[in-house]
């Protein structure tokens, strides 16, 4: 599996029901609506939108540093064991630890790490996503 | 063509070259370096790494609004009318415009909005990019 790859790109929004709007105004087609969240496939990854008090809680920056216009990049692995390599491998190429690998609420396994300019990453294992042989969202 | 696709990711960085020691170390294989920017090629889209100033620069938006974290989503079209077909699209859906469509120094046509959140999105032409039957990159 190529390192060249992103999973998920997450769009810290006020309310997802605005992000709708304009972006099915747009053209895109919705894949899911969780209320707090809503999400997008394109091919091999999604967009997802997530209420800023939502983003906030599940990386556990302040919303004050999560400011408007937050961003995530994620990349999903195939087990949880996978996702803590990899949260490993990146401190040790220097990321700052943001949160340690945890059993998330929806099932999952994740992690956050902010690279050196301090953009979120997510490392994360979700057991409801299906990756292709390339780690692209099947 | 579908909506929904991302045809580029950037993220604003202090050091293109910390950037690349830090991505490098991690496994990701370099498309090119271009000094200031620095890409990766994924399947279907391209993240780049891009100096904060030059990101200022290209959105017209200053160093101090970006900040630290500052990502813009882009995507590419086939034509310069597309790109001012998309451009008027957007702020009719409500987006702000950032940038009126322009003839960046690259050679290309591109032009910004933010959407309702303030995520900036570009919206471009590039006349060196093939992009496939879905808009991906080829």
């Amino acid at each position: 599996m190529k390192m060249n790859r992103v999973t998920l790109i997450t769009l810290a929004v006020e309310d997802p029901k605005r992000a709708r709007a304009y972006y099915e105004g747009l053209g895109w087609e919705l894949d899911s609506d969780m209320g707090k969240a809503v999400f997008y496939k394109m091919k091999g990854l999604m967009l997802g939108f997530f209420t800023l008090d939502g983003l906030a809680e599940e990386t556990g920056k302040p919303v004050e540093e999560l400011k408007t216009g937050a961003m995530t990049l994620a990349q999903n692995f195939g087990s949880e064991p996978e996702v803590e390599t990899m949260f490993a491998k990146a401190v040790e190429a220097g990321a700052t630890p943001v949160r340690e690998p945890f059993k998330t609420d929806w099932g999952g396994y994740s992690s956050y790490v902010a690279d050196p300019d301090g953009h979120l990453w997510e490392f994360a294992h979700n057991p409801f996503m299906t990756l292709d042989e390339d780690g692209l969202v099947a």
